[in-house]
């Protein structure tokens, strides 16, 4: 069973939240706790042995501080849906983690705006939306988009490589909720062709970022990143390969994270107990 | 302020301990738990802000379980007494941050069964002991060593690249406060001449481990471990070279996980809340 | 164009070499040459720019120390077969890039010892085997299977975790052509249980091998070996699993760097040109 | 020995180096070569066993294009002058190297804006010159620093945690020529405080760059970089800290680079032959 709370800081938390536990007769596993002492945020993540865990979820928020966030989650199954444009690697990469039941959490469906990865799903039996963006207004698209998102009821959205910009309008209906992997070492190379961007800089390392869509471009909360050593023998073409290899473990690392409850949104920033 | 706390595990520990702490009015900044669950121990980390300690140890040990051990540092700053053989790189890099003041310690001597890194020492000021182990038994050998390290009673003892094997009678003598850099991935390559072996296999990565000593060669409690690519191009001597560096870093690691209170020793692995 | 040459050193084989290059008009684009000193053996391997080839293999062998090693491949294609045993991980990699072209090699068949597999290669159309080791003598079953893949007569025959010990005599029929994925950083933890060797031993890194198969258990020549680090927290089986990626991806990368024709065998080590 | 070549490319350059390096009977142990197709450039590093080289620049002029670089080093020792201002790190390692006889290169004298390092240079016996920048215009100041440097004729001058910018006139005195530490992955950061600005960002990794000083504020050919992680307990200064071991390194790293001769400029990037 994993606990986790965000709340307002203030002494003795600690205290109150494992008498709380003590008297349920719950014994911690593992326990991760951070004080943001800017922001004066308190922030858990407990994992306890399995038990009795009535009411433990409003017995929690008697203690704590107005506005606690508390979640009890006895099994970390969580549902998802995943949009994409044309490239297979993220997406395959999920289909496969998904198919064989090591995701941790499971895909209702997978939206593109190319059919490109619509014969791909098929062979996972996964329902596949081609929406296309052409011929329509961005609204009546990303309308459609939201529509058979919402049917679908997920806890997250994931841009498994997603070419398109979402409206911020779009962005409100899941705020924290979307997961996008960007193909740089955040912030370097915000935008359009980062690797077209690192090839003319001459960097010497290049990266990927997972990190939640806020309404700036690339600016949302980081969730993990990853980078890879290129030199001068790549292209700009050779780069986005390879960059494809870390764009797939980067997306795949924070998934694992955020399906196992330990990250944390607090303003611009996350806390993430690995 | 660190308070570290070893012992039996048992349900409502937590709870017992952060209840002392709230009772003391000190706030916890940040908080690492864990329960080996295969021998039922429990090992936990604070930081707590600075504020009023008195009598915290004895408060802790009554609400313990028989045989706690339980740590209260107000400053992380310990003794350590180095010893020497003849390669300079990682005595260097320990003087460097102790002149600096920046490695969470500080060096009491330096003990050389070579005369060759007394100058070194000299520039820094630093004692420097020239024990040799020629023309003498190893009993004598080891005593004049143990003699002069307990003359300056440091926390730990550091072999930055001492070549010699130590007797179970000298590692009696500081039971899991002696740390060895041994310069190859342990288990791989146990014993002498670990850069020669990972030659002839022709591994792709060579590695240095930071490990107490026990009185198995090369067995002790692991604390860090590094590696760096190597390939074809490099031969046995190359090798040698720059496994120095991460022989170095390593190290270096290692003692700010010790000198920060943040490894405890348990059978034999270690528990490091980094 | 690739054009791979290994043979005894000598002066002036570049200048031979280049000279012959020069008058067929060939560009080259890249140039990688490593001499063996101990062996006394020259490595080589030149990207050119396409062009006229004719004979160009038998004027090189005019040229070269009798027994030289000559390949020119205008395309770097290989047929691979891959054999399994249980899990999924590495052959679905393998599955996901062969169906979208991009392995660098195709995948003619799949051989499993048990059926588990085989519903992931019908959903990418890829012809299954179950050969099973069961009710069957160890020769009988390993004629079956190198009987399949002989019909198939791949470049390379890749265990993909497959897990059963190959006799010398099946070794034998492929020298140098078989590559296995090995669950540890060799030589440490060779044979059986890897992860719960590590698990033991409290390492801090555990590793993934991909190497070439002679008849010493896991002392082939290593082509690729990468590492991730773990802690207290995990237990034999999370270590598995967090394994599983790096067994994914170090045998992806070895198998792209034996289908561009960067690797050499010398004795019991490889040459890497990566 | 070691041969650099850099000139317009055309075909049967490697053919006809290679034959004069075999007329004078010279062994190649390793070559690296490489072309940048959109510049049309070739670059080429060898080394050969010692022997006869007289005139051997001469003769390889006479067969390259018009404008080529020849540089043919019997020995790589290059001298050195260093800029520092007060953080200690970058020269500690520096001297250390130096004194050791390990850098590959000779330092001879350190400048500092500020007297801070004074001290650990004369326990190096290194000339240091303390050349304030206070109550002196930046022409006068500059004019001061560069004539000291000039008096020892160095080959490369370093930026060992030099916090002032240089003005162009300083630059265009040595171009190419001095090397710098920065203190971010690059081009993430450009400026000052990256340390503050990725705390910011909430970044998961933070790197440093080590990269040749041109006109334009951190935009120079980048020679290597290199990053650690970092997560939600760090603050601005523990990144700082942490920093600084990743600057030593990246600075060392690319010294290294240099000093073996392994590192051509090609517009605004670096062709590296690791």
């Amino acid at each position: 069973m994993i606990i986790v709370i965000q709340c307002k800081d203030q002494v003795g938390l600690v205290a109150s939240i494992s008498a709380i536990l003590a008297k349920y007769q719950l014994n911690i596993v593992s326990m991760r706790e951070h004080v943001d002492k800017s922001e004066d945020i308190f922030f858990m993540r407990l994992e306890v042995e399995d038990g009795n865990n009535e009411n433990l979820e409003q017995k929690l928020k008697e203690i704590l501080p107005a506005g606690a966030i508390i979640s009890v989650n006895p099994i970390p199954y969580k549902k998802v849906v995943v949009l994409v444009t044309k490239e297979y690697h993220c997406l395959a990469d999920i289909l496969i983690r998904n198919h064989f039941k090591t995701l941790g959490a499971t895909v209702q469906c997978v939206i593109g705006n190319h059919a490109t990865l619509q014969n791909i799903c098929e062979r996972f039996d996964m329902p596949f939306y081609h929406i296309s963006h052409e011929q329509t207004s961005k609204e009546e698209f990303e309308q459609k988009i939201s529509d058979t998102i919402e049917q679908h009821a997920p806890d997250y959205v994931i841009l498994a490589k997603y070419m398109r910009i979402l409206s911020p309008a779009f962005v409100a209906k899941f705020p924290m909720r979307i997961i996008n992997i960007h193909h740089s070492f955040l912030p370097a190379f915000i935008g359009a062709n980062p690797y077209r961007k690192a090839f003319e800089r001459g960097v010497k390392l290049i990266g990927a970022t997972a990190h939640f869509v806020s309404n700036e471009l690339d600016e949302g909360p980081i969730i993990a990143q990853q980078i890879i050593p290129v030199n001068h023998s790549f292209t700009a073409a050779t780069m986005v390969k390879a960059g494809q290899e870390i764009e797939t473990s980067v997306l795949a690392k924070a998934l694992k994270l955020i399906f196992e409850d330990r990250v944390f949104v607090s303003k611009n920033k996350t806390v993430v107990f690995e």
